[in-house]
């Protein structure tokens, strides 16, 4: 009674090894900031509450916010855009999926990286459509070759779907890397997808965005990770109206709007005062990368540019590696569920509080051959 | 761009007539219960709040919230399900679309009513499905024929997807009718979907669920309605676990989870306390209903079993009376968006302020021949 687009996704490597694990594991597994959401947005949601009114808001979601992340845009960058560019999501996460759905029919071509976040390319699948990869080189700190991307350009490609900086090896592109690809979007007149999502959590210098170069850009990001609010389920597009137009319908029919509790906390987040709090959680991710490194100093083979992930070349095979790992009580990421490339590798989360991550590392260390 | 799914979707009668209100006009048009939300569970999301740990809950929800759902369902009804059967998402509609992409092939045909709420049609059509209608007539209360519904059923069928009780009639399935329905769609092995979010709002007796006559039956709810929380998107799905598994891994993929502060306080929604204040709720709505009839007895031709809406006969064509009152600064919603059997009729939500209420009705009154 199912149909055909679920019918050959199911529980993933990831979900597994979760499932093997004690109930006490040590969490370095999955993609969240494990500190508190910072007060200045628990002030505002909780005055939001008292204040009631909490109904439906616009699909798109309530201009204050939709300005205020116009804004944080416009401060980056010459183009000047609107609120009209944007739309607020449930999350990154329905963002991607949203976006996907609105742009994909069966048989279009997805290009994304080897490795990436795994939910692209399942989703992909579930509309249809197949997915091209052009690899970011584990032997030379996963970067990559323009033409190793052009060469996966066919009449049938829809769009390219870049996670920047990229889950799982914590790396960025580079200005002139930005350049490129959007010059070479433009030329092929396909839709460039950057999930900037970790944007915010540079560790030595800031990212510049793939916002602004070329029209037909999307830009999905959101506050879970630079406001430790991954439970909140905030995100948002950005977008030209032309394109942004469906994306906010394909919201509406998918869940109508963000809960307005939410949307006033990420006013507060997006505020002068909100921002600011970045910079004391990039302090405390720099403290716990250079404490991981310092510990795995022997397993590093790259530099990584934001938080939170690291990944580590290990000599055994990485799922069964992990498998075992969950069982001894730390949870770590095979990096065979992102890609091929990642093959070998394992993922690391390291925002988590001090003493968890260095009892993690510890173990993590004793398993290390 | 656009994927062929969107092409066709455009702003809605509904939208247009709210875009053409002033911004102080009094709505009567959207399916909302403009009353605060109880004080139980706007304290216990602000506890939650406190409390921290506003992390990704398991994709399905909190096992406590899921059981307290499945518990909802086991004091009504004698056969037993556990949490296992129940996943938490944002909103009823997120649900629906959940649902929705979860069984819809290309080519499937989906059974709903004339009228109905307008999502289920334009959801399925963006997955390549048809949907067939089935008459609530009219003319004798919007009262339904089984042998109308057994008709449109085809080799194609995949499901019968219900609002019970209806939007924007506010009629309930009989116990009966929910028999007779069951039996049918197992007879013709097809996928029985009854969306209930208004069940709790009874304006007499208690309407039966349809959970517990099929096992190929899918419940769809959510404390939207019953709790004043239409903000706060918390809806539920409750299935057998074959049928279940594959919405979690829908849910999954669109939105990752739902927020634990709104999860938490749909904890409390559900406790006993929780479920007290529904009581007082009825009491108001069923006070705003006698308001209403006594303003409207002279163009009322049926008799409502739920709130919060009421359908009204009129003369004029309904569309452009509703959008002619709109920019008199009343929006109700005409018959015609629901379907063809509501067409000459304008449906009004009574779940607003006793004072707005009359002033909206009086605008109303003065407007019908």
């Amino acid at each position: 009674m199912i149909a055909d687009r679920l019918k050959n996704i199911n529980k993933s490597i990831i979900r597994q090894i979760f499932d093997s694990a004690p109930p006490n594991a040590i969490n370095m597994g999955l993609g969240e900031i494990q500190f508190n959401t910072p007060n200045i947005v628990k002030l505002k949601a909780k005055k939001a509450i008292n204040q009631n009114e909490i109904y439906y808001t616009p699909n798109a979601g309530l201009t204050e916010l939709r300005e205020a992340v116009a804004n944080y845009y416009n401060k980056q960058n010459m183009q000047s855009i609107s609120f009209k560019n944007t739309c607020i999501f449930n999350g990154a996460q329905e963002a991607i999926f949203s976006v996907l759905f609105s742009i994909l029919n069966p048989d279009d071509e997805l290009i994304i990286t080897d490795p990436t976040f795994l939910a692209y390319k399942t989703i992909a699948a579930m509309f249809g459509a197949s997915t091209k990869t052009f690899p970011l080189d584990s032997s030379k700190a996963f970067s990559f070759d323009i033409k190793q991307l052009e060469e996966q350009i066919t009449q049938k490609t829809k769009a390219v779907f870049l996670n920047h900086p990229a889950n799982p090896t914590g790396k960025a592109f580079s200005e002139k890397d930005i350049k490129e690809i959007s010059n070479l979007c433009k030329k092929h007149n396909i839709i460039l997808i950057a999930d900037e999502v970790y944007i915010e959590l540079y560790l030595k210098k800031p990212i510049p965005s793939f916002w602004g170069h070329y029209d037909n850009t999307v830009i999905i990001s959101g506050l879970s990770k630079s406001h430790c609010m991954t439970g909140w389920r905030i995100g948002w597009v950005v977008a030209k109206e032309e394109l942004l137009e469906k994306f906010i319908v394909a919201h509406q029919y998918i869940s109508t709007c963000v809960s307005p509790i939410t949307q006033k906390a990420a006013i507060a987040a997006l505020s002068e005062k909100g921002m600011e709090t970045i910079k004391s959680l990039r302090k405390r991710l720099i403290k716990n990368y250079n404490i991981a490194t310092q510990y795995l100093k022997n397993h590093i083979t790259y530099e990584a540019e934001v938080a939170p992930y690291l990944m580590i070349k290990i000599k055994d095979d990485d799922i069964t590696f992990c498998k075992q790992l969950a069982q001894k009580g730390l949870i770590v990421m095979p990096g065979s569920a992102f890609g091929k490339e990642s093959q070998g590798f394992i993922r690391i989360n390291y925002a988590l509080n001090e003493k968890k991550l260095r009892m993690g590392l510890k173990i993590l260390l004793k398993n290390l051959t």
